[in-house]
């Protein structure tokens, strides 16, 4: 199996299902299997969604990098992912994972540390 | 308060804080404070999100209907709000709720009842 996102290609039947926005580009929310917490929210296309199905390897479409991104390939922080499951309308993914380590960049272990707003 | 969430105004502080896309619109993850579950996710402008912290009643914008919707207002499904927490590089929200019966539309609990994609 290819290490390389942009090689995999969706299964047709899944892909009808999906509503992608106007950049072809679904959020997905990463939630701890055994905690529940939320950890992050990322975003894949096609290939990012074929890639994490194949390898069970959460891969996503950075934005700002334009380019693919597997979880952890460089920082270690993998995502062993359990789940994927969609929405009502099929535009949101949930993704459940096994987190190695800090899910966020700045290595706390979610991306949802700030303070709250409503306090 | 107003319970028209286009007459509220969001503190400048927190706005500052905040990654609108160019539509103006964050997306709001929603989750059970008391169980975990992924709700359901949504998106907020200013407005939406100020009227939240005001009322602490779950408020967001429809993109398919361009309009905001007080969640339960018709069905009575309400969400009181307990905590808005903003990620790591201030483009999503997390929002903890105590959901009164179906958050889905579906009458579902959650809105991610869809069978699991990697199953």
């Amino acid at each position: 199996m290819s290490g390389n996102p942009a090689d995999h290609e969706l299964d047709a039947g899944i892909a009808a299902r999906l509503k992608f926005n106007d950049r072809g580009l679904i959020p997905a929310i990463v939630q701890a299997d055994e905690t529940g917490e939320v950890l992050m929210m990322a975003w894949m296309d096609t290939h990012a969604l074929a890639h994490t199905l194949a390898t069970r390897q959460g891969t996503y479409y950075s934005r700002s990098r334009d380019e693919y991104w597997i979880k952890g390939l460089t920082s270690g922080h993998t995502q062993e992912v359990t789940g994927v499951r969609l929405d009502c309308d099929g535009d949101t993914l949930l993704v459940t994972v096994k987190q190695t380590g800090a899910a966020c960049h700045t290595g706390n272990r979610t991306c949802f540390f700030a303070d709250d707003l409503l306090s």
